[in-house]
């Protein structure tokens, strides 16, 4: 799949799935809202306050920064038509939040009356990929 | 949430993502179809061969065997009704294929006249978790 239309199609997406590396090095995963302008991705912490997690998610991102999201379509009547999309890139915590946390509002009516508050993780993406070709 | 409810929703999911961790320490997200038995997971390489795909999360493994799973839910009409399992363990890839993967079979229609062929990759959970709790 060729980049562009990876990035189309997770940005579309309204769920994915963020993998950072923990301290002993194994990896992490946790499921996100997010939005994508270009090559920035915003995710919010969390939709409802879990302290302790979103603690850990946010502790591997400042020790390491590479991570993974994914975004992917299945269907179990339906095999040929699976998909996924990846994102991988480097990502900053934004402790007091960021001002592209207003993307999340216009992506997700949820949020509309209740924005995402507390830190906001930013990720650039150096390479979108995805299946099938 | 409990980790016996955790396996329970991860086990019933029907597509989950699989974490592993590349030679250069970033991490890496693929989807999965997957079956479970106890605190074993299986999953097939690939639906459709897809070569190198395939071989890089080998590798991945191979070098770092610690690996993580989600499985969720996601409800854009109803976020009281979120979750996610997750499934932290290690994995070992039987290059001749697994007698576990006839559980793929058993789970998945779609595999009873196509078989998965090739490797297998069999995750011992050491740790499962989820949310809510």
């Amino acid at each position: 799949m060729d980049p562009g239309r990876a990035r189309e199609l997770f940005a579309a997406a309204r769920v994915a799935r963020l993998a950072t590396v923990r301290p002993d090095g194994s990896p992490r995963l946790v499921p996100v809202t997010f939005a994508v302008r270009g090559d920035l991705v915003v995710t919010a912490v969390d939709h409802k306050p879990k302290t302790t997690t979103a603690l850990r998610r946010l502790t591997d991102i400042e020790a390491r920064p590479r991570v993974c999201l994914l975004a992917d379509h299945y269907d179990d009547g339906d095999w040929t038509r699976l998909w996924w999309a990846r994102a991988d890139g480097h990502a900053r915590v934004a402790h007091d939040g960021a001002p592209e946390t207003e993307w999340l509002a216009e992506k997700y009516p949820q949020y509309r009356d209740h924005p995402p508050r507390g830190p906001a993780v930013l990720i650039t993406v150096d390479h979108w990929s995805g299946w099938p070709g």
